[in-house]
């Protein structure tokens, strides 16, 4: 062992979770196993090293490079999972007969990206996958949209919209103007219409995409959010992709909202792009209304195959990722986090130091009502306990010292407002619990 | 892309959870979380990677060379993190005046070890930690104690026992005999008690730690898993630190006992010798009543200085850790898993192609009651459908086709039993809810 002391340091990019930022992280991915679980999606998890041929060029040159591979004691050439996807693919390649068709499948766990640090962006994080894989069914897109739904109002969000698309619509919106072919140049176009305005996006489009600029300008109008599905359907002037398209995404619209989801709360965008050579069909975005500026929080969509690098099986699937990081950053912008340090709201100070059963006889009655019920561990003075209770944010102090003891009552404050009774510890339970709801 | 298919395998060591296994596991890592939680520990996480220094040499030189440990994409020296214990001890001594002390966390997180792989042990794992850090108290060894035992009981087990020891008390009836700084031999000695049988280990005693044959034997007498009370102390004869230890054992028997442990769940077993350069007074192991052969499922102790390569700081603690893996085991072989490969109990078959809307409105109100519902992707026969959720194991199928939509009924289908009955759609969650109890 060194004499020198070894700084206390974490590696460029990587980041401690404190209690504070924990809890909250632990509650949003308890909401979303929650959600996933009542919707019948079933956990699972993969190995955080795979050998690098499962992982490597799967996620393009850029992804390849961010990879951590090495090469292990067994000369073994590994690397540590960049997504949740490709495990995926991997995964039901491997097991299908297993598991069946179809899979519907969650995943939260940890991935590692070597990007350069920057705010907010980290080596390590999050995914929190949903999918369902080997149904071409429209069911399960509409299903998915619900899951986004239910899963954003669960987490406690009230003004949220999420944008849906269907990747055939534009690309039979083109096919009926000469275009067909041109989806992703013309996408990429779209995707920048909020940073460059009308007039450079047809720029692109006639530089990029061969359109006209009355084609561009027709593809534009389109594209608007908020277009109307009458309008829409007249755009698609009988193109056949086009059409089914539209019976999917127009069937989605009127299933959810005949479901109960409320019709603010989804929106018909054709530009949505995201995924451009991934996904297929439905797309989802998923914006908070007021933070738009953070982008996306819950995005996914349908596409046509995914394990053709593993098995000659064809599997199409559909399914959404929730953004944890982005979301906690949301919620803490908007006030949406509970601000403790501390997963127990009582506290009960250990101030009496023969009495310390009693102080743990109470706390474990308290605890199988379902409480949480902090016994502090050291006989020290209530001023200093009732300190450190303040700082860690506990509600209530369940107090017991020799006159307490000797009139078999407890005092209980609440630390929130400092108002104080005493009561009989046979009440104790639906005392708390009335101060705490 | 490669035209020919990759492999899907995992790495050697490695292995993927499936559903069935994960669910399992999730439930598991709930109702720990729960247990620590309402105890007042506060969940932390630190990287999977670490700059290696921080890890090397803190687990002897067995431990360094199972280090998964490359350079990365900087040069830096790095390594995946091989326990808990060591990133908590990095982590305080960084954050100690952020977080404040006492610190009571929790950190349910992977760990990864290049071990040999063999049956039943992974190069990946999870550990399941908690700890109270900064301070002395005896109080937090007692709590320590108590959450082991409710942790036990909130997981489903009736039949275990704690095995509780202070290394005081060894060492006191060591330096009584003469034996002094004696103690690691005896206790490396008295470890094998159950493989190789007494003279083995009085031979033992006699060769390595230098007590004569009959010091060896007091030893052994002393030792044996439920000694008294009252016979212990006699052997102590007056010796200080022994007295010291053994005060505070019996205050942590009698204190639990008064707070409600049941006094056959708790033994006083002196030959415990885990974490022999670790561990300083209390030290707890738990076993199953009935499979004691699996070994200890939850272990700990108390240490005097956490931190010491970090900070100059003095950061004594206790806690333990619950063998999860062993665990599972465990519950696989006593029946107590639910055998189930989805999480939602209800099954809704999408029978009538035209009533998606009608499944899905109803499904979503039975789930905002609190149950899981899967609703069936694709408008298949009924007969396949019922297929799949015996295969997956749901408890209760919902049918409505045309008839019973007409009636304004469902069917509800008890799968576990074939039993079914028309339930009008008002009725359907009480019915649903008494059925599942």
């Amino acid at each position: 062992m060194a004499d020198a002391l070894i700084t206390p340091e974490v590696l460029k990019g990587f980041r401690d979770y404190l209690p504070e930022q924990m809890l909250a992280r632990e509650r949003l991915m308890e909401t979303a196993r929650d959600v996933y679980r009542r919707y019948g999606f079933a956990p699972i998890d993969t190995p955080a090293l795979e050998y690098s041929r499962i992982l490597l060029g799967k996620g393009g040159d850029e992804s390849d490079k961010q990879l951590f591979r090495f090469t292990d004691q067994g000369e073994r050439d590994v690397a540590m999972r960049f997504d949740l996807t490709v495990p995926l693919a991997r995964f039901v390649a491997q097991h299908v007969h297993e598991v069946g068709l179809p899979f519907k499948r969650y995943h939260l766990a940890t991935v590692w990206r070597a990007e350069k640090p920057q705010k907010g962006r980290y080596r390590e994080f999050m995914q929190c996958d949903f999918d369902t894989i080997g149904s071409e069914s429209n069911a399960a897109d509409i299903e998915t949209l619900l899951v986004i739904h239910d899963l954003l109002s669960a987490i406690g969000f009230e003004r949220f919209q999420i944008r849906v698309n269907n990747r055939r619509i534009l690309n039979g919106v083109l096919a009926g103007l000469g275009l067909s072919g041109q989806t992703a140049a013309v996408l990429r176009a779209l995707d920048k219409l909020a940073k460059v305005g009308v007039d450079a996006v047809v720029e692109e489009m006639t530089a990029k995409a061969g359109a006209t600029e009355s084609q561009a300008r027709q593809v534009l109008e389109i594209a608007r959010p908020g277009i109307g599905w009458d309008e829409l359907k007249q755009a698609l002037n009988g193109n056949d992709e086009g059409l089914k398209g539209f019976d999917s995404l127009k069937e989605l619209f009127d299933v959810a909202i005949a479901a109960g989801v409320s019709p603010e709360r989804l929106q018909l965008d054709v530009s949505i792009a995201r995924g451009l050579d991934y996904y297929t069909g439905t797309i989802y975005e998923t914006f908070l209304t007021d933070l738009p500026g953070i982008g996306s929080v819950c995005s996914g969509g349908r596409y046509d195959n995914l394990a053709g690098l593993f098995t000659k099986e064809k599997l199409p699937g559909v399914g959404a990722s929730l953004g944890l990081d982005r979301l906690l950053a949301a919620m803490e912008e908007l006030g949406l986090l509970k601000n403790g340090k501390t997963p127990a709201a009582v506290f009960i100070p250990y101030f009496e130091s023969t009495r310390l059963a009693d102080y743990h006889r109470v706390a474990r009655a308290l605890r199988a009502a379902g409480l949480g019920v902090e016994v502090f561990p050291e006989a020290r003075a209530l001023g200093k306990q009732l300190k450190y209770a303040d700082k860690k944010r506990h509600a209530i102090a369940l107090i017991a010292g020799s006159d307490e003891f000797a009139a078999g009552v407890w005092q209980v404050k609440d630390l929130r407002n400092g108002t104080s009774q005493k009561v009989a510890e046979s009440e104790l339970t639906a005392t708390i619990q009335a101060l705490l709801e």
